[in-house]
């Protein structure tokens, strides 16, 4: 173990600093590492600060705990620490410790901006596409649009041209009356696909803001639906398109200033797609409506409690215009200003570290920080696909140190709060099924249990749970096969339900901090860590040689929280054998 | 060698790119590594677009060219690419090769906005403190300012309290009288520290920046200066401090406006400074002080080629505000407006990174990532002061691989023209003298190559080039001992005076690629290219075993061009053998 600090409460005396607050933050130093001196160096005004850390305690482990106040004089205090030890000069940042100097991006950071809704860094979300989820009774009955096609329930998805017209017609009444699967699941949180009429099944082509498409079932169903939502004391998120409308908008035909018209009616589109005009965050008028109608929807009888956004990388941004943070900021008010718990979170691809921390999105789906890792680390030996979300060729073959290094460079560049406020996610309905990436049950455990035991909010796509497959977007948009029963892998659903229920049960797993012990090609094996409780996992993703972990804190006593194969326990040398059963999970409460 | 590429024009066929431009990017596979497919990836509008590049050539050392377009479309387009070779996936960024996903941060960059001056990247920079260069005749007869106590012209600089009220009174035409020996080191570009009226000797205090300070000629000293100075052929830079100004300035008693005050008459200042009340950019009508007052002093008779921002790194902030940006587009503007081929370099000493490729200063003081690297690998073993720049502590002893790292990673968050255009800087008045630093004339040559043979522009404070000494920024102000010849190392002097002349007349040197060939604990090298010069450059600290590098391109003759003890052959097996005579800097032309 090396000199430690992250930004969860272990080390950092507030989650949410106000200016002019003095916060605490502590480097842990491990038994067997001596630190002669350390210093915090943060950021005031544009302007590097030192000031010398002072030893705090020495914990049961011999871990000593030094500790520098920092009084937040900026919306974002970038801090990092400088360390000495009979190794040398080290830097401390969001990367680790350095032996040579790096810039500002790693820095750790206090953000006193408003701070998200503190349920959403507690919250299982389960993400619903409305047309394949459920259908009620009256779903059947409504009339097919002009643009679509009526399939069978139980029709396999076909991808390719036409796909997404193709309707299954899962309406919100559906979704009202499978609550109590999500409920057995142990999901608190709903987030739903956009629920607006549009010319789609997929309805990011929004033909209107102002009502809920009656194929649906309208804004009553929505009403429903949130009061049955809540009545369960959980929470209800809807899907906000801020980058472009369909052409079917009303705005489209009357509102030329809200897009980006050229000569001869041209107009620029989402990556080229005529059917996806782009919104023009230049206009007034447009920054009005959004403000409205973000709030229109947080407000009784729907009642959201909050908004994901499409395409936020993109929002705003186009040439020479950069609106993003504006945008990201504007919506942050009109959300705060309907509801003072309300959540927002960005969809975004590739790297959303430099929109983050901006007073704007709360957080991000960490598809770059979280997904592409574990993919290139879980992947199957044959994929009959060849995509990495977006990245050309086939998911590239990366070991457990990978993992680490691209999760560690991500949340490296984000507040802790933003990183544990972004979505974890293993796959959604833009990916391929996490079942079919990983080839099986076996790794699917694994990965799952990276979802439930790392820090940041899991998101579950509807279906992941029961084992469902899908090579790309629309074959993982096959409808839930309630009454198929074959199609359940209720092993794989137990495993969720089991590691959901255990995030549940632990702060350390939903609030922790987080320390990485060991990484092979292999194996990956990680504290969670509070002021209370110790959880260690480990994961494997193949059978292999048993390992030996040193320095594990107070491993006096393990208790199996879930899928230990046999005892674990410290030997008189130090050493913890861990077993070389796998692919597997493990996690174990560590006593002291 | 690695796949590469870089910035310059060896691998990018534009430094200067507009918007709707089409712009073709290189990588250079060497013989011996094989591709089989490369991907450009770019960012358009927030989101990334992929492009297969293709095999433009095969070079004479069997090195392969692979080219991608780009076509311009967003005043800053980051990019990166994506190689796929035997050995695996690996990302291209501006930290080279990674086998794990890592953040945009790194990514290369075309930037869009108006490109630096073309002659600010060619520049030697040659730094005047005006009080301590040279005195004319008439410096002799002016009063006493009631703040100055007034020293002998050789007394030594004594630090400590008083030591800014220590007149030596140099002054303008001193040293205009002095250019013959600028000349003679080949140095283009004077920097003089400010010439405003101030309390002070170093005149960061300003009294008003609407005349030259009369002790040091005035307005007329000045002007024949810049004459002088053109007439050469030369450049002329100010310096403006925009962050603060001093207690006498009659803003101070006139505008409080342009100041922070509180309660009680109280006022933000720097550092906390008393005498340094700091300015608030929020203030409309500073802004359009500044806007005026920059120009001005580009404008004839006195003509300034641009200015050198003081504090830059904190102007504009404070507290939640956060002006900077808006700042230095205001005086990039301001300073364009006034002559287009005007200079903007920004102050900051730890990361400009952040605040630079935003249409605002054209380059930094890269005290960051360049000083610091240098200072650690050839520090002395002794060192006469505790301090690293402001970082608590003696200098680290950190070997070259620590350099290239610290290097690599800030001018990988900067674009090649913002890093090229930045001063690269060995010590100023506001460091201890690299002499001392270094601890001799032998490391002082090596790093006099590095300053001369590396990426960005070099500055030289007047004195480095004789040897001077200084353990403080105080002690780093000793007058130029123009009448003490002893106090002249002159074989310092030839080696400045030859490494300036071979960076003047080498295109590799001024405006080549970099590419990394070796760094161990004592040895750095590496190559600087164009299309027509490849320049291979040898350093080590120490003397040591001899090296042998293999893979060097067009390897067949080597033309001594500064420092080789023996000839450089490559042998039949394709290394080329350094022998371990150090410290040392060699220069060699590499021919095919």
């Amino acid at each position: 173990m090396r000199p430690h600090h992250d930004g969860s409460a272990l080390y950092v005396s507030s989650q949410s600093p106000a200016l002019g607050e003095t916060v605490s933050v502590f480097v842990r130093v491990p038994a067997g590492t001596r630190a002669s001196r350390i210093h915090l160096r943060w950021i005031i005004d544009g302007e590097p600060v030192f000031t010398s850390a002072v030893v705090d305690r020495t914990d049961l482990d011999g871990d000593v705990w030094w500790r520098a106040d920092i009084p937040v004089r900026n919306p974002v205090t970038p801090y990092r620490f400088l360390i000495r030890t009979t190794a040398g000069v080290r830097w401390l940042t969001g990367l680790g410790l350095t032996h040579y100097d790096v810039p500002d991006a790693t820095d750790f950071r206090l953000v006193a901006h408003p701070a998200p809704p503190a349920w959403a860094r507690d919250a299982v979300v389960y993400q619903i596409f409305p047309d394949r989820f459920a259908r009620s009774a009256a779903a059947n009955d409504r009339d097919t649009p002009a643009w679509a096609t009526r399939a069978g329930w139980d029709t396999p998805v076909v991808s390719g041209p036409g796909a997404t017209e193709v309707l299954y017609g899962g309406d919100l009444d559906g979704i009202t009356r499978r609550l109590d699967h999500v409920a057995a699941l142990g999901a608190d949180t709903l987030y739903l696909t956009p629920f607006f009429p549009a010319g789609s099944n997929h309805r990011y082509d929004a033909a209107g803001f102002d009502r809920v498409d009656p194929l649906l079932g309208g804004d009553a169903a929505l009403s429903r639906l949130s009061a049955a939502v809540h009545a369960r004391g959980w929470r209800l998120l809807g899907d906000l398109t801020t980058n472009h409308t369909g052409t079917g908008h009303p705005w489209f035909a009357d509102r030329p200033d809200y897009y980006y018209f050229g000569p001869g009616g041209s107009y620029e589109s989402w990556l080229g797609l005529a059917g996806l005009p782009k919104l023009n965050w230049g206009s007034a008028g447009l920054r009005d409506r959004f403000h409205q109608l973000t709030q229109h929807w947080l407000s009784r009888p729907y009642g959201l409690d909050g908004w994901r956004i499409d395409v936020a990388n993109m929002t705003g941004r186009r040439g020479a215009d950069d609106w993003t943070h504006e945008v990201a900021a504007l919506l942050r008010r009109a959300v705060a200003d309907a509801r003072a718990d309300g959540l927002l979170i960005a969809e975004h691809g590739h790297d959303a570290t430099g929109d983050l921390d901006r007073d704007g999105w709360h957080g991000t789906m960490n598809y770059a920080g979280f997904t592409r890792p574990v993919w290139s680390w879980l992947r199957a030996d044959d994929l009959p696909f060849d995509d990495f979300l977006g990245v050309p060729g086939e998911v590239p073959r990366r070991d457990a140190r990978s993992t680490v290094a691209t999760m560690s460079a991500f949340a490296a560049q984000m507040s802790w709060r933003s990183w544990t406020t972004s979505w974890q996610i293993l796959g959604s309905h833009d990916t391929a099924r996490i079942r079919t990436v990983v080839g099986g049950a076996a790794r699917q455990e694994v990965a799952a249990g990276l979802l439930l035991t790392l820090p940041g909010t899991p998101m579950i796509f509807a279906g992941d749970e029961i084992g469902l497959t899908g090579a790309d977007n629309e074959e993982a948009r096959q409808p839930m096969p309630w009454d198929r029963p074959a199609a359940w892998d209720t092993a794989t659903f137990d495993r969720y339900r089991t590691l959901v229920r255990l995030r549940r049960s632990s702060d350390a797993l939903r609030r922790g901090g987080l320390r990485w012990v060991h990484a092979d090609g292999d194996s990956l094996v990680f504290l969670r860590e509070t002021a209370g409780e110790t959880v260690l996992v480990l994961c494997r993703r193949a059978a292999g040689e048993p390992l030996a972990l040193t320095g594990l804190p107070g491993a006096t006593r393990f208790e199996n929280l879930y899928g230990g194969a046999k005892p674990l326990y410290t030997e008189p040398d130090g050493a913890t054998a861990i077993d070389g059963y796998g692919p597997a999970v493990q996690v174990w409460a560590v006593h002291n």
